[in-house]
This record gives C-alpha cells, sequence and structure tokens, in this order.
C-alpha cells in the first residue's frame, strides 16, 4: 500500500542527494529498515514533496535545525551538500551556520562551518579529479 | 565607538519587529544592558544585516532553529511575527515548523505551531479591532 | 488514500488517551492540520501500532525521552496519562523519571516528577468528584 | 545508613537557599520522595559539601550550566538566589549570564537574565516591605 | 562508610555490561575516580538495584533517554549492549529507537540505529570467532 | 573600524589559548573567516575582556557549560586548557565536571572527564619531551 509514497520519497532523497539512499540504506538500514523506509515515506515523501515551500528554503531550514542541534554531524554534511544541489550557493549555506551563532552559540556554529569545509574540499576534490 | 553598531541594530530589530526594542529594553535589559546592547551590535547589526541572505530567509533559518531547540518560546513567537513582517506568508512558516517534525520531533514542532496559532490569533484579534 | 492510517492512528490515539485527539485538533490542528494528520499517520499509526512492542514499554520510552529531553512538558503530561491508561501504576513511572536523573541531571528529573504530581492529583480530583 | 548523608545534605542546601528543602519536598517530593531523598544525598551531600571548590564557584557553574541548557528555569531562579547567598554580587551573576550568549544562543541568555531581573525584583520588594 | 553500596553498583554494572567497571575505571576514572565512586554509588546501586522495575524496564527507558539527547554514543552502545544481556531482543531494541524518531527526530533515531548495528556487528564477530 | 576590537579579541584568545588563533583560522576560518572575526570581536573581545569577572571564573562557566551542552568536545577540551593556563588546577577543573553530574547527567559529565583525561595526557606528553 505504501509503495508509491516509499518511492517517492526515494527519488526524491536521490535527486538532492544522489547517494542518499546508499547512505541510509547500507548503514542504519541494515538493522533498521523500517526506519529507513519511514524517512522515504514521511521525511522526503509526505514533507519534502509538499509545495508549499522551494526546495532551497528547505534546505535552509535543515541546514539551521541541524547546525543549531548539533548532534548529527553526518547529517549536516549530506543536508549542505543537498542544499548545494537545490541551489544555494556556498556563500548562503555560510550565512546560515554563521546566523546560528546568534541562536545556539559560537561552538555550534563553528562545529558547523567546519562541516561546511569539509563538505566543499570535498566537493572541490572531486571536481578536480575529473579531467 | 560602538554607537553605529548599536543604532543600526536597534533600527533593524524595530524594522522587522516593532515592538522589539521595548521588549528587549524593559524586559531582560532592566538587569542585563549590555547583553541587550551586544544583541542590538553583534545579532541585529553584524548578522542581520549582511546582505548575502534575503530578509525572509533569514526569518526562515531562525523560526527553524527555535523550533528545533525548543528553548525560547517567545523568541520563536517574536520571529514568527518578523517573519511575516518580511513577508513570509502564514503557510510558509506552518510549512518551515512541519519541517522540524522530521529534525527535532513532533512534540517540538506541535508546540511551535500552538505558538504560530497563538501569534495569528493575536494578530487577527488587533486587525479586527481596528475599524 | 491514507484514510485508513489516519483513522487508525486517530484510534490509537485515543485509546491511549481519550481526550489525545482535542487537544491535538483545537490546539495546533488549528493552523497545521497536516502536522496533526502526520502525527496521526505517522507517530500513531505507523509506529505505535506496530506489534514489536507492549504499549506499556512504549509508554516507558516516550516518558523516558521526554522526561530527558525536557522540552515538551504538556506531551509529558499527556503521556504519564496514556502510560497509566496501558497499564503502567503510578510508582512504575516515578521510577522511570527518578532513573532520568542519571541520564539528564536532577532538574530535568525534579521537573517531570512535579508533572506527574499534577498529573495523579488532577486524575484522584475527578475520581473524587464522582459519586 | 544514609542518615548522615541525607541530614548533611539537607543543611547545605538550606544553607545555600533556605527554603529550598520546603520546595523540594512540598513539589516533586509528594509523589517522588527518593529521588528527593537523592538530590540531598547524592547532589547536596556527595557533591556540594566536597572541599575542592569555593561555594561561589559552584554556585556559577550551575549559573552557567542551567543558562544554557535552558530546560530549568525555576531551577536557575533558586540558584540565582544561592549564589547571592554564597557571596556573588548581582554584577558577577549577570557576568556569567552574559557569557553564556557565546556559548548557548542569545535567548538561552536573554531568558535567563530576565529570571534574574525577577529574582532581583523579589528580594527587592521583601527588603522593602521589611521596617 | 559507603563501601557496601560502591561493591553492590560495581557488581550491578558487571551483571549488566561485564566489561562495564573497566571502561569506567580505565578511561574518565582515570582523572575523574570519585565521579566513577559517583556513578557506582548512586548510578548502579542507588538507582538501578531498586526493585521498582524490571531490569528489562530500565534498559529500555535508558536506551530511549540516550537516543534521543544524542551526546553519548559510547553509552548508548554500552547500553543497547546491556539490553541484550537484561534480555531484550534485537527487535525491540530496534523498535524502542524506531519510536524515538517521534520524539527527537529522524537523525536522532538514525544515528542510534547506525551505533546499533555496530554492536550487533561485533557481538556477531565474537560469536563466529568461537570454534 | 572594527580593527582595535578584532585585535583585542585575537590577542585574549592567544592569551589563554596560545595556538587558539590557529585553531579558528586554519579550520572553520577557511570558509567562515567572518566567523571567525565575529568570535574574535564578539566572544573574545566585547566579552572576555570584561573587567567583572576573574579570568578563572569565566572558563569555570565555560567549563560547565560545555560539559552540561555535550555538542562541542573540541572546544571543551580547549577550554579545559585554558583554564589551566588561567590559574585554575586540575583538580578545580574535574570538580566543575563532577558538579555536572547533577545537572546535566552522568554521561556528559563521564564524556567531558575523559576528555579532560587526554588534555592532561598530552600536557604531560609535551612536558616530558622537554629536556
Amino acid at each position: 500500500m505504501s509503495n508509491e509514497r516509499y518511492q517517492r520519497g526515494k527519488e526524491k532523497l536521490r535527486e538532492i542527494l544522489p547517494d542518499g539512499p546508499e547512505i541510509l540504506e547500507d548503514g542504519p538500514g541494515q538493522v533498521a529498515p523500517d526506519l529507513v523506509r519511514h524517512a522515504y515515506e514521511f521525511a522526503y515523501s509526505d514533507v519534502y514533496c509538499r509545495p508549499g515551500l522551494d526546495p532551497n528554503i528547505r534546505q535552509v531550514a535543515t541546514i539551521a535545525a541541524l547546525t543549531a542541534l548539533g548532534n548529527a554531524p553526518s547529517q549536516l554534511g549530506n543536508h549542505i551538500k543537498a542544499g548545494l544541489n537545490t541551489g544555494l550557493d556556498r556563500e548562503e549555506i555560510i550565512e546560515v551556520i554563521m546566523q546560528m551563532a546568534v541562536y545556539a552559540g559560537f561552538p555550534a556554529a563553528l562545529n558547523a562551518a567546519q562541516i561546511a569545509k569539509e563538505v566543499f574540499q570535498e566537493l572541490d576534490d572531486v571536481a578536480e579529479a575529473k579531467p
């Protein structure tokens, strides 16, 4: 019954983060496949596919929240990539992270900037490796 | 020396939340005037006046973070008002809050929606009271 | 399409907390009806209806988490009531709360005990008012 | 067997906050007396009676932590009173709270300053009421 | 004087997590032996030895809280092992973690599932290595 | 215009943590130089240079907050070093960390003690390597 939501969510995730489904399925999905299914069906289908917000804006909200919460560095890195994929530029992502110093303190913002640095470096390395 | 930053920050706050300076100065500012000064100089001047992000986007980031953190309900209410003032519509604010159920859980999102409900009601009451 | 999940979730919530649907629908549901819908469909249908855990155990997990997080006092109160409805006794709920002093500190545990006190008192008052 | 620790902890709490035992025992202690007992025996006897830190410094640490965590406003108010009783002055308490804007963000610091304002006002009102 | 509580707590910890005392004593205990002593005397003796809750239920509460808080991944891994030792099965632990997506968001739940995956793998490797 | 605050803040940081500026500038400063600038100008100049609190006391407050929040282990390590530099001794730092078990739970305190252990070890190794 939930096939359609599952497929739509998985595609949505792949659209904003091409290796997202593999990260989920090869990691926590090995022991908690239904949690990954709920991530597709609820998070990426029911929420992310809603028309009410521009995909860019959704990534701003997610990057802001994960920077402030500070409990999920790898997911923050993935959503920084996703934000670049939906059309944010690096400067905008850094602006969002900087603003979080006001709401969650400097350590949270500095740690998120460090994660952004590593993501940008990784992307530059990949770009450079291409002929 | 910091006069210019102070003035610019206070005006920025008044621009996005007309009674913001009074809320700060009559509340915590009574015992911590320098903390309020830093809020003007650092948060509202150094950060909010930066050109790199649309004011709307800044409110999205702040509403997302305060919903997720859940530690500042009155500031969340004020930034919901500020978001409406910078040009977000009610539906967009609710979308941001809903998305936070994915990142910070349902209680955080439901509590933020309840705060939004009270802000919207207050604004409707004020609008209705006008001739 | 989601009708069945919606109905099942709403019934599940009513089963463990008879006035739960009214609390959600008359509160945050007034501005965020789809967030309440997701609470029914995802939280109370997809998760709470799963057979893998005793309903009592689910309430233990929720009471522990809400005590530790400390960001949702009214939801904690409701899940204390829900725990009594699924079959936990008052002493067990207090034990769970006490244990949280170890993991989240004394203020979190003491505040949760205060909420439990108010819930127990409310239930005693209702019981006493009956002929 | 734990009588001595219990008595010593309760006296320690009364020393730094004269109505502390009543707040604990009449509040959460009504449903969780052993949690209050652990607060006396562990927190106020085993930890607070240790000689390694000046009582003032202990209150600085507690006020900083409760400001940053933001999950226990009434305990923060009580420890602001306790800090005044152990010898901190109001300006020092405000300095600690202000510094937390750096580590936990402005909303956390502003909310703590608001609590300090209310505590100071309450103490001034009591002082004024005396002949 | 506290010898009995110390011994009882250390044995309790060893009962639910055989290498628990070494983890504590060789790690943080090297600089904070009294903190480890309090962990034995307060956490593992005063709290965990109380008769009011089944050991399984205590692990459910702890796993739920550590998943939701997200600040202590190594302790979460240890309590997943402890839960298996007190009698929870893997599926029940995953159910508790999944439920936390509702209360603390998907990143917290996914990170806990990843930790569970690593614990299960480690246990399988040990089991396989035995003749 | 902000040159003076920038210089004063950078010097203040170097005073309490000699390699602090390099940590900031070579890390997050590579992508977010203005965030590092704000750390100097706001955190280390506007806040840390205020005369109202002894430098030791400021480190107690910071160590307490970072232990309790648990979201910034590397910054906590740096502030443990900074505390030793401003004049706290190791025992006092451990006392502050132990006290946090009361306010933020044992995992937070144990993880901070583990970080302190590693910092102390690193400092001993450096001291031993000197002729």
